[in-house]
């Protein structure tokens, strides 16, 4: 499973229908988020996102991507006081661009509390890799009024199919053997006859691939780290009719995230961090981001979209 | 005009029902804020609290009361970059208990953006009390386990009633006679007659009062401050079952919220901060304080108290 929660859809402050930036990706039992605007904790709440989480990558510093981080810190060391949960004691990480440290050091020192769990803060150069057992998180650059980067979550390409039947079928013996043959082991069985993998164990198969620009004018590093990916999460702050806007302010249109998209060859997009001058469902972003990539969607505060595995559902 | 609008009442972390602590006073066109949890903005916005107001009255620093003021302030800033409204310029103020400037300040620094217009810091001790044309704002000690204090909004008495009938049936001259008679002054008239402003002018009315306590064990100080009082808005974070929990915490339980409005003698109690242990309507928390303070009513988020002059209504 591999699932997005869009916890927060809006640009620079609140609405009543948008909260300000926040995203989960819950992948494998595992959550991670990426930006924490103001009111995530709550957010987090109603659209039912695990707080077992152990990651937060920042896309950059403004106020509607981080403010949030205090009070949900806060929280994940307070939930005891009330006796309804333990309160968290294993630690957490927060990654994000140049300023990192400083920034996030001086936020978690506000007001009178202290986290009480172990906080490490790591900072990413473009470029960087976070490696996991099943997937990188890629960092990528951005262009917007700040020290920013962007975030791919890269599965690792999974072995072939092992086809049990056949290997019964062949008479070889079930138990270690399947395993390193299913490895990428030629190995040889006690009646002396030698078994390749590509005998039994089928073409190695892609992992799923999302994007997460945060903010950014669009930029060519985008296109190139989309290419095919399921998923491209691109902002689109602006219509196209506030191009200049868009320009000035260091934000894209839904017309260019929907180019970006198309140049990529990505399965589907989303565009968020949409600015409070258009209405709740922002059916002029859709319609000129359609004109040009059909496959597109509004994101929406609470809004889930999973993500398949090519050709095989979930 | 004078209305409470609550825009968070729960205690120590957000829930689905409850945001953490903010409460709006509007009186006469002016608006104060007291106290400003995380996600205040998006309450006021959601409840149509205005944003032209000047003052923020914080009872003490512990998150649940402070995070919010980093995001309402950036966005009384940012609010001209989509154009829909002009950025503040005007400035305002943030009043709380010692610890004040070096807390807001350092809040106030967070991220990478500044405030873009004029904030002053003053620290209030215990009894100072802050002076307006038509009412004061009282200070009192409260016992919590930080730094607090407790705030009530006592509007000066007003000068009693003008009498214009009997005034034209004397004979007496409309115009500045009527106003100086009507502040007090003996005035002679041009036929020699002699009045005094007992003649026409009532007696003095009282103003209202509003005491809002902030986290606080229940204390003498409060029962004093709220002597008569047309709202008292006191913490219950507890039922009287959770006493000692109460207590080990520096809350207080509805029982005790509803002695101190008993005894004091208040005309009407709201009763806030509410634990996340207990239901939405919390109906444990409104019975075992009705049973001592009939007059009782619990707080929700939205929730609007409008606070009439004594026998005329509003």
């Amino acid at each position: 499973m591999l699932k997005l929660t869009f916890l927060g859809t809006g640009a620079a402050c609140p609405t009543v229908d948008r909260n300000v930036a926040a995203l989960a990706l819950a992948r494998e039992g595992e959550t991670l988020l990426f930006d924490c605007g103001e009111g995530t904790q709550r957010q987090m709440m109603r659209y039912g996102v695990s707080f077992t989480f152990r990651d937060i990558f920042f896309t950059h510093f403004h106020s509607d991507h981080l403010l949030g981080v205090i009070g949900l810190l806060r929280t994940l060391g307070l939930l005891n006081i009330f006796g309804e949960q333990e309160a968290r004691s294993e630690g957490l990480t927060l990654y994000g661009p140049r300023g990192a440290k400083r920034i996030l050091s001086h936020a978690l020192e506000v007001g009178i509390e202290r986290v009480k769990f172990p906080v490490e803060i790591v900072e990413l150069a473009v470029g960087d890799v976070v490696r996991r057992d099943e997937y990188d998180i890629v960092t990528f650059p951005t262009e917007h009024r700040a020290d920013t980067i962007g975030y791919a979550l890269v599965e690792h390409i999974r072995k072939g199919r092992f086809n049990p039947d056949l290997a019964r079928a062949m008479g070889i013996p079930e138990g270690p053997l399947w395993g390193r043959i299913h490895k990428g082991e030629t190995v040889t069985l006690p009646d002396g006859r030698v078994i390749t993998p590509a005998e039994l164990v089928g073409q190695p198969r892609p992992g799923r691939k999302v994007v997460i620009t945060g903010d950014t004018r669009p930029v060519p590093a985008v296109q190139e780290v989309s290419t095919g990916a399921d998923l491209l999460v691109h902002e689109a702050t602006f219509s196209h009719l506030d191009q200049a806007r868009a320009r000035e302010t260091g934000h894209s249109t839904a017309t260019e995230a929907a180019e970006i998209a198309r140049a990529a060859g990505v399965k589907r997009l989303a565009l968020t961090h949409i600015s409070p001058r258009y209405s709740r469902e922002a059916p002029e972003l859709l319609a000129e981001a359609r004109g040009i990539f059909p496959e597109t969607v509004i994101a929406r505060d609470g809004m889930e979209l999973e993500v398949s595995f090519e050709a095989e559902g979930e």
